[in-house]
């Protein structure tokens, strides 16, 4: 598809370095975090600003090419996979911080800048960017906004939505739309939660303004021990009970700390059962006020250790343990799928004794990670590529995600669908549901060249007889063609 | 358009009484809140459940006839304003509490529940529902949706998009879909959050689950006159970088006091220049720490009386005092419009002077409500119809929401769009995002019949050309019809 001519038109465009076109450069964006699934594109190119994304729109418009927005490439359910015959558009260039407007705490940011470099940007004016997924040192703005990322601190401060006020996107078409507003508080249908976590399927982000939080004045970190699952999970649900907020709940099981300590050296006690790392904080007497409510809590439900750390850098070696989880899970094992689902925090045990067991069915070790505060769950699928267990483990990884569907949760909390949940859509939508969807998605883009291939379903990747979606009018009258 | 053959299957497929045609049971819904504005309908269909709804939605569909979905109708942008010839789907029959699941803490609920009825439902739980407009008692959770409704508890809180989780939705065609999830966490684009505060253009929601919240252990409210405007300003920065969350931070003007004292005798200080009502909730110790803090700050900026109701029943008198400002003003104007802005909180005082030399041009009083915590106004412009003052007080309340837009902030906080405001979207909102805006409305909606002119700019209300905006592919080929 893709010729010299057409080559030409985009190295004109962009400025120098703009274009990869040698066979190993190409080969390096084959796939993001979801290592299983890799495909080489036709085409990587560079912008170096908005104009320059907007004008690689355009002329992918012009051939009706695909393409696939990327940012780090740290995506976990292989939303930047790129497809065949199309054209990655990667953002990593993009990396100013436009503004950081102290007396309206936002920063106004290219999509390239990587998430920790916020929070660094507003340190001298007491303010930080709240949301922190695991990868937040390696992971780009552009990219949360694009699965909607949350992190541990979700529970308290929200997901990447709750903290996004404006973005400037370049539609499929190539033109700029600007979503969303200064305050936050919107003026009509809300394009804006819309676009966030809709994967890259409806456009590219160029620029974004988020919200700065001020630094909270005291913050305290417990890392407590407990002789099961369930008086781990009973304290979570007791803390709730409490009305006590904390900032995190994160909840991990005997595997998950194995490997976690095994890199990190964090102090976790490998061979207690599970633990809960909680974290307070806020104005120091407040802090203080539930930080011996919350102590009281763990010890009813039997807490074998309780680290409290006092120093900073103490802390930070605690969240280390917990951040480096899944990196960590190599050590342990050649191949891992990270997975994510929700179940409603009440049923947090149940999820576990399934999963537990479906392990055993497939032979496949299981670590868990949780943000237990709201009932996300990550399980790692632990797997030996070589040992020809890919199938297995993707399958088994599978059905967890459907069995989060099936008690009342859903496929997905803050990972994205992607290329590997996809075919499970109709697990949680219905035919009606999904359709509404997919019209929504050619609002912003008629042809489908947005990502295509993620989120939602297709016969090509399903192995799905085309013709699922209850007829609309559009379809009907030929201008739409159904997936 | 509407002939006796359809009114009968309107008849036959609603339950008893569920067909109004007579003029004086129409005109009963000429108009909402926004009373300026009223347009007879043609017929109005009362319909007892969701398979009611379905049907006379279907039955729009076959005639082609325009529809309207009203709650309770006290919106205050014209959003359940009737169309001409078209038919008004009231919900205030499908009434009932499906649930209260106390374990997940969450309701589902049918579109004509009262907002304060769900507390009053959960309250036996120790649970209780967050959003609460001004008009609680008498506003329906679906209009809430239509309108993402927030009140006085929203800057702790959220809006009613922050606590629901799943909506059952009939779209124009008649097709049923559920938009969201059971525990709020989003797989796919949030097409929930698109839903919520999309008044009523994108389909009519026949069940909404909600998250219900534990009722705080201890609320402390503090009700502080101020010596100026700029002192309360003043003092609602420094609460904020204090870091203390109050659940609600109101501000009344001199003007709304007077009016609200003397319709409610809730004890204001009628010849104070501002006064700020704060609350603080959440655990007792917690309260307690932030209540000393929050004394001293309202101390240094000067204020010249502190009242803190130790009943529960004072608190409510004091809430009374700012709930009821709206319609107390009816009090001292027998005409009024209530407006609905935002501003960034640093521009509060420089916004507040401009509304009051506008008001002196246009000789017309405003007295001003805010959710002063997130620069949310709500200035009354008062008239009298009587004395052909109307066109002078729209104009002047379009002036000041327009004006909000230029200071950097919004045309609505929380009252919409509606009728009221659809023909100032391009103060906010270029052709390109009013463009994309459009389609996504056409995706639910493909012969714009749900809702029409509200929200959306149109050449029959503003008396703009057609052809405003930027062509698309589906308009090109003439299947999507411009506004």
């Amino acid at each position: 598809m893709l010729d010299a001519a057409m080559v030409r038109e985009f190295t004109d465009l962009l400025s120098e370095n703009g274009v990869i076109t040698d066979e190993v450069g190409l080969r390096s964006y084959e796939c993001d975090g979801l290592t299983g699934f890799r495909q080489v594109p036709a085409l990587v190119v560079l912008p170096r600003d908005a104009q320059e994304v907007a004008g690689a729109v355009r002329l992918c418009a012009k051939y009706g090419m695909p393409f696939v927005a990327r940012g780090a490439g740290t995506g976990l359910s292989g939303g930047a996979m790129p497809v065949a015959d199309g054209v990655v558009i990667s953002l990593q260039k993009l990396r100013r911080i436009l503004e950081i407007d102290v007396e309206n705490r936002r920063a106004v940011l290219e999509p390239g800048v990587y998430n920790l470099e916020i929070s660094k940007a507003a340190a001298p004016y007491g303010l930080y960017y709240a949301p922190d997924p695991s990868s937040q040192q390696v992971c780009t703005i552009g990219g949360n906004v694009a699965e909607n990322s949350g992190g541990a601190h979700c529970l308290k401060y929200g997901f990447t939505t709750n903290h996004v006020l404006e973005m400037e996107v370049v539609l499929a078409d190539g033109s700029v739309v600007t979503l969303g507003g200064p305050t936050g508080e919107q003026a009509g249908p809300d394009l804006r939660g819309l676009f966030i976590g809709s994967e890259g399927t409806l456009g590219v982000c160029t620029k974004v303004t988020v919200r700065l939080l001020q630094t909270p004045e005291t913050v305290r970190t417990v890392l407590a021990d407990f002789p099961s699952i369930e008086a781990a999970g009973d304290t979570v649900g007791d803390i709730v009970d409490a009305a006590i907020v904390p900032a995190a709940v994160e909840m991990m099981d005997s595997l998950a700390m194995e490997a976690s300590e095994a890199a990190t050296g964090a102090g976790l006690t490998v061979d207690s059962p599970a633990a809960l790392i909680i974290e307070l904080d806020g104005p120091g007497d407040e802090v203080e006020a539930e930080f011996e409510h919350l102590t009281a809590i763990c010890e009813r439900h039997g807490a074998t250790r309780l680290h409290v750390p006092t120093e900073a850098e103490e802390r930070q070696k605690v969240w280390k343990g917990r951040k480096a989880a899944f990196a960590a899970v190599g050590r342990i094992s050649p191949d891992y799928i990270v997975q994510d689902g929700v179940v409603p925090r009440t049923r947090l045990a149940e999820v576990l004794t399934r999963i537990a067991e479906m392990g055993r069915d497939a032979d496949l070790r299981v670590a868990n990670v949780f943000h237990a505060g709201d009932g996300n769950l990550h399980p790692l699928v632990l797997y030996s590529e070589a040992a020809g267990e890919h199938d297995a483990a993707e399958k088994l990884s599978t059905d967890i995600a459907e069995l989060c569907v099936e008690l009342g949760g859903s496929l997905s909390g803050e990972h994205g669908i992607g290329t590997d949940k996809a075919c499970s859509m109709p697990a949680m939508f219905s035919e009606d549901d999904l359709g509404v969807m997919h019209r929504v998605r050619l609002a912003f883009d008629p042809d489908s060249r947005c990502n295509p291939g993620k989120l939602f379903p297709t016969p090509r990747l399903c192995g799905e007889r085309p013709g699922k979606y209850a007829p609309h009018p559009l379809e009907e009258a030929g201008v739409i063609e159904r997936l």
